[in-house]
């Protein structure tokens, strides 16, 4: 009765959650003097909940005692109850959101914020970022009888404050930082004060804002609308601002440098709805996609963006090309982690787990699909695919990044260099490999202008573009004095 | 220190759940002759979980018993692993989701598949509508000595069979159909052999699928995608068809009438790439756009939709228009299940968790915001609310269904009448009430005609239309004879 | 370094739980007119937890609607927050615990009491024993179109109830139990009223207790000892007692026979403190003890219980003997469920998880060891030969129940015949078996001597001693008709 | 129809684990050169059960990482899955088990062995006993700016070896224990080392036993039997072994003083089947119930031990006196952590739940009740009221420890002094407290005799009996210096 009885009985799961994209470690936030702080502090932290979904922190202080909640999972599903929030007592708090925590309690214990007794009080620290010498500074710290609990670089800072000799809390902190290079943009909690800082080059976003007579840090502005806070001003590149009783104070403890923000913040890690470096973001993704119509153009009878992410530059090429946008792709929100595959005859179930093509609005059109980046191409070729099964007369792929060419190692989650399509293949071996009739990808020169500059200047780039050029502006100290994987600590705990 | 620690103390939590819409209570997907039947079960029930995500259930058949697994939460929480599908055995499976089941494990045993053993054997049945006459059919069946275990009106066709006469297992299936009045689209099981059966109006759908030489019936075409199945038919109102070695046979067991199938569906229930009735669902919403953008156009710097279900419309309205489609406001799809309201200064937290404005593109433009529904009113009223707080100059709103004025009584989850914002107020006082510049509904012909037809035929509507009418087309038994509402069971379970 | 490491790699689990008893299926509980009543359930339930620990459940009335809460696990696991017994609101209340239920949500489905709605209102349902013709019962009632929603057979008793052509309850309750056979102490709740029924012959125990104005109803006294009710009486043999506002009315509706009290509740399943049929349990173990002793006298040093349960019969020998009574064998009470066994070289891991020689008390001595049965003779063997391995110079077996030879039908759990060790060995053979220096068992007359009976009446046995001579005093009716395995449900549920 | 509604509504809970009892507070084990160390582990963990039941944990080491496990609850419900113990790879491991743990991820952290990556590799560690200078210790390290990840005292060790300045592993092990007083039994591992140490005094037990070629280290004998590992001989006080490829090397690091071992392990805490000093702990006790019986004898029907700790002390009681040895108490062995008390008619509930009078054996005797301690009274007076509500004549009380009038600094769970009977009346006054017609404890003499010395040696007593006599051998440095109770944390974590 079953023809197909004899298939392959080896099962495997299918992740819809492996989306081909870089993706943003993390992202922090703070509030100072406002009696419902940790309360604001997690809608904040859910408004920021697309720069990290695995875990979720809460550090507040009630003046008396600090109080920590920590967990693997979203915001929403940690956060939500009165039961949580009512024990983060205190009208300070700060919190944090993370991208990818492995394993069990170890997990855990990465969680920021970190939190530690030190000898002048409490102390938590949040980071979103990457240091470039994390491991050459815990090699001396634990040369030094420092005992580190978890994997994360964000410890090294805490034990360089805890062993500085400085006095001052202030010193301590600064002190710490001038011993460490990367990107960090940081919030910390002492007694009654709260702190923000963004690295010299100020890679990663960091912005303060107003709730009544209180203050909030955020990594986005999307942040601050969410609790209804007002934007006051970007935190600038190598700033620490101390806010306390007697309101915000500034420091600018490190020599000046150019800055280098992160330039594939505008083109995929914030939230369109952000407004970063006076730049709202929704607005410069339609300009890259204007400005790949300009540069690419090719007849069609759509423009279908690659959901959700491909949206705004998917409008902004149909606006600017003519070409009506559509939806050819539907995309499901309603995710589970992994499905089991069925059976070979089942191509691309993971692709098609999230999307689907809207088949008889595609059957025999010419396509121009638009997505935001390519980086191991693997879902571009299966949505090429999809397409083409589902009957479309052409495919032609518009890339609204660069290629991403080299790994980040300022705060992103990239793969190694050799698994980036784009570093193995050039644009035409891309287009050939993924099966698109065409494909294009925003010039340099191209994207900087969306963003409102002449052009790349290629002396001292405007932005942090190394995975686009290998121009790495912050000095990778770990990875050039010590090339290979380390392992950080002996134990794997479950 | 703090000013605002005056504030009440009470807490409140705040749901971004609660999104002002009526919602299909369910979705059914059965698989015939394939070695993964459990496993693409699930796949089609993960594609058709946007009909009911709060409880899923699968039933299988190995040829020798028959493989349960019921679950409160989404398909991908609960079907996702390889010991839950390895379980339900067999080549035949049925699956089912489910929209809302309040409580604890009387929630349990509502979820469907129902199974019983029959003096014929095991059988397992869900269904997607609603009875009519469940509760007067109940009352005659516990007189008889029925024990219901459920307080689902399936369990009443269940027993109708249990208890008919006949002999032969479709008989007894459709002694037990002929005795109930409503609206179902079911999927059946006995050994060896799968049913599907739409009622004589066809009021909700269901598909016929191929796939390899297996079978597949699904509520939409967006679950034979997800596995590959090629669409077959639609099941024709009033037909039941009985799948087993032999094939597929085709039986009319009812009376014929005029078919009044669901004119929602293509409003919003279904997925707009799945096709209905020889309609994509996505063109007929372009279309109602289109049409709502002739009837009631109004100058303005860009169409907004309200995310997600919005969007189709949006599209179709801008396109006709000439008005620019711009992302004005930004979902969030991290959702928690409830969050902590802070303080009364945070105005609509719960549309903010999952909307945002996107301000700095919106500030001092005219928008025209296009939604599918208003049901409440209550989202409306904070969405335009929204926009204005982000410096909109204009505000009109457009609605691509008629006014909603009747609650329904075919498997919808719709409030009483007296919660119907459109059976309370004119569109005028529902465009005061909501603070919008203008409002506007598509009208009843022009939704037809986007569907298709020249107009609405009064006398004979071509689709049910009940909740923008109050035309019933289906008696209500159980309402008309017995208005009060009643318990169903007196057990309280936890 | 390693020269054990190439010890066979296959892991194996060890269940510290199989500890070779006969296993009582249930205890039942219920109060009539108290505010508590549901919270006195649950501590009447915890002291009758030795009759089963696997499931238990409640069902109150608060002369509205009916309440209910069962659960996988003990009682002081599931009932021990307010949460759930607040909301088992009411004044009535009956519970029950079970020894065992396979598998997932069937079993939650067998966790009694069973509820339904019938026709008269809500009915709840618990039972201690087990009906002779549940499956022939059930083949009539499924013909008739009943849908059993649980696999036992007490649901057999609801569904007679529900389908009677009786009009009142307690006619339709008689009419029922007519119609089965077996073993069965009951309790039952209709809206403010509360039963209790024995089966004719009086197979399991029932009790009345008096609580302030409120009833009880137990299978033991220990259980009015916890909550401080005062024992009334025993429920007769055939009796049905109606307690209602008007106190407690007392039926015979049955013909009239000799009774057949379980003798191995004075054995083994009753609790040591309880009184049942005017005997105080712990003093006939003793007696039992002193008649082992008189009958099967050998020279020793000291008096070993096999912890826990031989311990009063070891008590009693000791005495009667004037040999010391002395702890050989440490017991453990921490239990988990399983644990790895870890290699081939641990002997008996599974009964040391559970007991430990003394070894340095026991070395050069002559132990008797007193046990209450020997079921499958698996753990007497390992408790032997951890004597000899501790350093005992003999070891003789003393059991204080005479060889059990078949297994029990009256709601009992016992392995197959073929497994009791007794079936197939004479008491010598099973002596050299399990590495004795000597065993003996307890007489028939011995062990009717020791609950004060002159001998055991041959002709018509005081008591059901079916294990021990194979006089099944009530019908097999399933076993002898339809003498095969048959499944009950078509269903697996997970 | 309730006359008892009208009681106070208030709602209570009743735990039937406050059993008015000294605790130990820990258990360490360790296997060296074993293919199954973690499952031995394991074991070898459940049988030090009855030393700390609120959290376990395991570190392994396979030569490469270690690997650790740690969790609330105990050792049988958390290791006894091939999922955990197959995690645990390598044949070194060493565990704890823990009796108080609050809270919840402080908890966690707090959880033994505590593990560290030093800066000479993987360090773990786990403590019996406590320091006596924790707190002045880590004041002293956290301005040298340690980091404190858990509050328990044993992470001072860490830190202190962490920055030794030392080179060589046990050198920086010796001058960190060389810092510390206090009383520990200590075990801990590094690659592939194991090493077990006991402080001077040798308050807690230690002993080493051998398995094949392996070796292991365990509280008490009782872990050895489990695992079939021959006892070797106890680790001395102020000896550390290391245990490595080269055998078992032995070091007396500190200046020698009197071993002051704890007496009170033979009266309660440790396992009655353990050997401990060359004593067989059962034969102590059963010596301590015959001491008792000649110090205090009194007519009595008789002899009824306070289950299960005061059973053997009973035994021996019985055989000196020739009053027969009686079950008057019967222990419940199901329980749960909490139970509603469900009114105040209910008296001592919390003692019902684990104890029940066997009634109608103890009414109208005359009982010597035999317990093992009177702590704070709250038990004894719910004992003996027990037994006169089943009727006893009279109540005679003994005690098998002399009054305990001191709290321990030395690693067991004890109340304030001032919450201690025999510090706040004297014994005539306690007799009458807990209504008992007569008191004895055991004279500290009898005690000595009954552990085979002559009598107490009060110039330098034989053992730590600071319980009973106020006589600390270790200095107090914590609290002598600083009495006032501190916050070692600022930090709540949930």
């Amino acid at each position: 009765m079953d023809p197909l009885a004899q298939h392959s009985s080896e099962t495997r799961t299918v992740s819809p959650l492996d989306d081909d994209h870089f993706h943003d470690e993390c992202g922090v936030f703070g509030v100072f003097n406002h009696p419902d702080a940790a309360a604001l502090t997690a809608l904040g932290l859910h408004a920021l909940q697309h720069r990290g979904q695995e875990a979720a922190g809460i550090v507040s202080d009630d003046g008396d005692i600090f109080h920590s909640h920590r967990a693997l999972g979203s915001v929403g599903d940690n956060f939500n109850t009165e039961n949580v929030i009512d024990r983060l007592k205190g009208s300070l708090a700060i919190g944090h959101v993370r991208y990818s925590t492995a394993g069990g309690s170890t997990a855990m214990r990465n969680i920021q914020p970190l939190y530690a007794d030190l000898v002048f009080g409490g102390f938590a620290i949040a980071h979103n970022g990457n240091l470039t010498n994390a491991r050459t500074c815990r090699r001396d710290l634990v040369e030094r009888g420092c005992i580190f609990q978890s994997t994360s670089d964000t410890e090294t800072i805490l034990h360089r404050i805890a062993t500085s000799r400085h006095r001052k809390v202030i010193d301590r902190f600064i002190d710490a930082l001038r011993g460490v290079t990367g990107a960090y943009s940081l919030v910390a909690l002492t007694r009654q004060k709260m702190y923000g800082v963004r690295d010299p080059f100020g890679v990663r976003p960091l912005v303060l804002g107003r709730i009544g007579d209180g203050w909030v840090l955020a990594s986005e502005t999307c942040a601050l609308d969410i609790i209804g806070a007002e934007f006051e001003r970007d935190i600038e590149p190598g700033e620490m601002v101390i806010i306390s009783e007697d309101g915000v104070k500034s420091y600018k403890p490190f020599a000046p440098v150019e800055p280098k923000f992160c330039i594939f913040e505008y083109i995929y890690f914030a939230r369109p709805d952000s407004v970063i470096g006076d730049r709202n973001v929704y607005s410069v993704r339609k300009q890259i996609g204007a400005e790949l119509a300009r540069e690419s153009h090719v007849d069609a009878d759509m423009v279908v963006p690659v959901p959700d992410s491909g949206v705004p530059a998917a409008i902004g090429y149909a606006a600017e090309s003519g070409i009506p946008f559509d939806l050819g792709i539907i995309r499901s929100h309603y995710m589970g982690r992994t499905f089991i595959q069925p059976s070979d005859k089942i191509r691309n179930l993971g692709v098609k787990l999230k999307h689907n093509a809207n088949r008889s609005w595609v059957k025999g059109k010419r396509i121009i699909l638009v997505d935001d980046s390519i980086v191991r191409g693997t879902t571009s070729l299966k949505i090429v695919e999809m397409m083409r099964n589902a009957g479309a007369k052409e495919v032609h792929m518009r890339i609204s990044s660069p290629p991403t060419t080299h790994p980040c190692y300022y705060g992103i989650d990239t793969p190694n260099k050799d698994k980036l399509m784009a570093h193995r293949m050039s644009v035409e071996e891309m287009a050939k490999h993924i099966g698109a009739d065409s494909l294009a990808f925003i010039t340099h020169d191209g994207l900087y202008r969306a963003v409102g500059e002449e052009k790349r200047n290629s002396e001292c780039p405007q932005f942090c573009d190394a995975c686009f050029t290998g121009d790495y502006p912050i000095p990778l100290v770990d990875k050039d004095g010590d090339p290979g994987p380390e392992q950080l600590t002996l134990l794997s705990e479950g």
